[in-house]
């Protein structure tokens, strides 16, 4: 009974890890097809959705009846309410690089991304993809210390934001107000997905060493 | 004892209902920030949300308690768990008053709005709020058909938004580029106050009716 009861809960988290892994991907086909301007590649990120929100219920589901069954206390329950929200801020970057697809599909056969911005884009996405394998470790390991990496790159995030709001709005713009509305958009979807990450990543922090990390 | 724990459930769901109270002031007064230019206004939103990030933190320690001691069944734990999450729905929706609080802070004294988009705003602000109200309702009384107006204000939202989108698209357009980056962010962030508004009645619905309602 004691080793079925442990073996649902490293399935919980095989899963979760396993889920980010469908992020990642969804995530750097969405960047592919904004930078390529790649229709069907924009499409396979919307339709893929489905998945990720399947998995999202199946982990929900199968939590919820370990929570139901077993009446697990202290640090098992603690995992499992984090499984729970970590859950959610997968799907969630799920949504958000369905959000950036969908502007490379609006914007399509033109590419929606102005060249000047290409690289702050290149650099925002390998961020992000950053943040989310780091988070995948933290939850497979539960090394805290892996963590540290997190803030560093959410630092790099913001400093990637800020460097596209002054091109925005620099007199060198001269790409329109359309493309500075879809940019301003895409960075703020590249940043809630590193946002998530780091949520991820405090939630176990916190699991391992009973200390929330400074607020989010 | 079972009045006791009747009483603890009971609690976690007034301090909810209490809760949107405090984010639907913070974001009227986030609304006020951002049509009158008013600094101090916008100072009050954002020091002000440390008062609803310690709501969070102290009904999700009461959820958990119950959680770890009553170890409840059935539609509690179904509840507890909801409980859980709308909490984490409510803080967001006042961190995204803040960052509506922040854009007023950082365009003053001038005001963030163009005159021709007041009206919007206005209709965004007075819709979020009647979300907000209409989620309040559904968690403090379980009326699951309070959820259809949820998804007509939805509507009007999205509705809102596209219009919003068609005039900083228009060549009528003549604010610039940084009036449009900061509608089209803030447009999002009134959106997202409503998706979350949707998200707390849908998760009523599934408490009370067991089935999901059509996907967020």
């Amino acid at each position: 009974m004691r080793d079925q009861y442990q073996h649902q809960l490293d399935r919980v988290l095989d899963e979760l890890v396993e889920m980010t892994g469908d992020v990642r991907a969804a995530l750097s086909s969405a960047t592919q097809a904004l930078l390529d301007a790649d229709a069907s590649c924009a499409e396979a990120v919307i339709t893929g959705d489905l998945a990720i929100d399947d998995a999202r219920e199946r982990i929900e589901e199968e939590s919820f009846n370990i929570l139901a069954r077993q009446a697990p206390v202290a640090g098992d329950l603690r995992m499992l309410v984090a499984s729970l929200r970590m859950v959610a801020d997968l799907e969630r970057m799920g949504d958000l690089s369905v959000h950036i697809a969908k502007v490379a599909r609006l914007r399509y056969p033109a590419r929606a991304v102005p060249t000047v911005l290409v690289p702050t884009i290149q650099q925002m996405a390998k961020t992000a993809d950053e943040m989310i394998t780091a988070a995948a470790e933290i939850v497979a390991t539960h090394d805290v210390e892996a963590a540290r990496a997190l803030d560093v790159a959410d630092d790099d995030m913001d400093r990637l934001r800020r460097f596209m709001f002054r091109v925005l709005l620099s007199d060198e713009w001269d790409d329109g107000v359309e493309p500075a509305v879809d940019m301003a958009l895409i960075g703020r979807y590249y940043e809630r997905i590193g946002d998530h990450a780091v949520s991820m990543g405090r939630r176990i922090v916190f699991l391992v060493t009973g200390h929330h990390p400074a607020a989010v």
